[in-house]
């Protein structure tokens, strides 16, 4: 199967700028990204891009996708009344087949925002993994396993199952320091050793957390789990707001990635995390939209935004946190967090990963810049076409992932109605 | 002509909760809304909802719509730098013409983001009106004065030209008090009490403002220009963010509109208005985008999230600032601070003033709370259909203004290329 995209721009995100040239996808992968060639030969679909941007697929690097029947659920509410009353009681009723049924509508609005790939912590791993495989979505699974879930050779079992090839992979990794004893977090750190990969987890969201830690060992969570040697191999944190320098080094020293999600610490009130501090000292950085009863959207337009107007609102500095940057979490910088590397920017012989950006709506007027027009003022309104794996998913409004929309919605809503009786 | 909506919810905006009812619009009028009737009559045009959503319009209520030309242009820059090197030296290059058609490219994006009026103070008042009237956009013209543009006569004509029927009206204002002399504050104040009528200006957006106006005038801008009579018969301000608690007494005490424009005062670091506050002592609150060079889309949705996202950071309470009431502030409290009662609500006998929003789409399901999923998750790819004065001047990503948008992207790119030289 060989597709031609042609007649607009492309955006290969490395650099960062765009350039009119054409894109062909053979496959699963990029063949060609360049000048209009003699050789082409045939394709079997050519897309008119009409003025239109190619770029990378966005990368949510941090999400629980699942949580979609939570979705303004319960807003409005202090942090503590929200999770211990409202989210925990409806997830204690979960079944896989509802998580099953929960992702297909989240990945719907991932496809519909431009996501390529997720980086999804939740409960019921296969039936999550299964949405994805059988919509043809792309999946890093991080290990998810705290004192009343999981065991540590269920996580050796799915880091085992899952890292085989296709579109499901899995990164090691626990809920939060908060939730895991020392006895399996030293257990966890063996895994680690054992497979010499790096584990994430949840860190530093709420200043609450980290002085419960400190209460705890003496110390913040990313300078108690570094001791435990959970990071030898790299991973990464979510979250990552209330850092103290020498966390901050570690993140640096580790190579540990600061997976960001502005759009849940917003709502959630959970703070403004120091990306420009973490940025300017070199720290690897990624986006992610946390799960949808938190966001309540998983839309990276949103978390780009906020990635940068925080930064300058904290900083009180308008040149604070370029656009530029937060593209790059946005999409390279979270598919190197997740391990995919072949996914990461648009060139020859990498995954056809990628979504097609409508420049003929008003919000993209008149081009000045791109990147800052993506960042300033894109939406998922924008979002033309979103490819993954050298599958069309999603085009023109309409989803190709062999279910109906309103199937999905109907499960979703049944099973909500189903929970609150 | 009567248009009849149906198979589908109504937001009427009193109460903020939708309903399943139809709606019908006669000519430029809401005819009904509720329970199908047998009596219904002949309809030109019948719409099947089809389970979506009809609510107010949302109402822009600041901004400057010409300045499209800088979206992009000049972003991540120091605030001053970005003002006095970028924006003024391109905004003195402007003529009455790029106006026209810089704010023809403003109202095409208000109108896919579901925007059926704008408080708009510009330069070349007339292109600006013509813009609108053009288009068939409803624009509320701001008195736009200021040292160095307009006098006290040309004031005086704007309001009595603009406010004798039609899609566009005038209200009395200026640019703000550190680009006013007293002598001409006082000319003004004598103008609003000619009329009685009420007075809007630019006030608190930046600390350096209101330390400048107390150094001038040994006391904040709000008490000023309220020392001179200026909010006699009411008015407000924009941004509002540096407020003294004596300043926030005059809003309520005078019932002067505070009109917030957070996508703004995030992105050119400006602070954080005191909206909860000012919610809670009773002040009027409307919301706005500010200009395009600001911000830099024209979306109501991430004014809602930041109006409220904001305030749960600052206030460090995921509890502040419920969607319901920036829901409000969007809708009604724009059209009242804009003196369009006929407007803000959806009921018989008001202006067919509307926005259908396309509620399947996955990042508004399942349908747990309508309003949160709105503020929360909804963006301008929601919006089906926009409605002005009962003509249908957006639906399904077309538009019906008389001139196509290609030919008015190309124009502002015209304009910004010849600027750039």
């Amino acid at each position: 199967m060989r597709i031609r995209f042609y007649n607009g721009l492309v955006l290969t995100g490395s650099p960062a700028q765009p350039e009119r040239a054409e894109l062909w996808v053979k496959d699963d992968r990029i063949e060609y990204v360049g000048a209009p060639r003699e050789d082409a030969g045939a394709f079997d679909r050519e897309i008119d891009l009409a003025g239109d941007l190619v770029m990378p697929g966005f990368k949510n690097a941090h999400t629980h996708s699942a949580m979609t029947f939570l979705r303004s659920y319960a807003d409005d509410l202090p942090l503590l009344d929200w999770l211990n009353k409202q989210v925990f009681p409806m997830e204690a009723k979960l079944t896989a087949d509802d998580v099953y049924h929960l992702a297909k509508l989240a990945i719907l609005e991932y496809l519909a925002a431009g996501i390529t790939a997720n980086f999804d912590m939740y409960m019921f791993t296969e039936a999550n993994a299964a949405a994805s495989r059988d919509m043809g979505f792309r999946t890093v699974l991080c290990g998810c396993i705290h004192d009343f879930y999981n065991t540590p050779d269920g996580l050796r079992k799915m880091y085992e199952d899952y890292n085989k090839g296709g579109l499901v992979s899995c990164i090691l990794g626990f809920h939060a320091e908060y939730t895991c004893s020392e006895s399996l977090l030293r257990e966890i750190s063996a895994i680690a050793h054992e497979y010499k990969a790096p584990v994430f987890a949840h860190n530093s969201e709420s200043a609450s957390e980290v002085a419960g830690c400190i209460e705890r060992h003496g110390t913040t969570p990313t300078a108690y789990l570094d001791s435990l040697g959970l990071f030898d191999y790299g991973g990464g944190g979510y979250h990552c707001i209330h850092l103290s320098d020498e966390d901050k080094a570690i993140f640096r020293d580790r190579g540990l990635w600061a997976v960001s999600c502005p759009g849940s610490n917003t709502k959630l009130a959970s703070g403004i995390a120091p990306l420009t501090q973490l940025h300017d000292m070199g720290v690897h950085l990624a986006l992610g939209t946390d799960g949808p009863a938190s966001n309540n959207c998983l839309d990276m337009f949103r978390e780009m935004f906020l990635a940068t107007g925080l930064q300058k609102l904290a900083n009180q500095d308008a040149s604070a946190m370029a656009a530029e940057t937060v593209f790059e979490m946005a999409t390279r910088g979270g598919a190197l967090a997740m391990g995919l590397a072949d996914c990461d920017t648009l060139a020859p012989g990498k995954k056809a990963d990628l979504t097609v950006l409508d420049m003929r709506r008003p919000n993209m007027q008149p081009v000045n810049a791109v990147v800052k027009n993506i960042v300033y003022s894109g939406s998922t309104s924008n979002i033309r076409l979103t490819m993954i794996d050298g599958r069309i998913l999603y085009e023109n409004g309409s989803f190709f992932v062999g279910e109906s929309p309103d199937a999905i919605y109907e499960k979703a809503n049944a099973i909500i109605n189903r929970m609150r009786g």
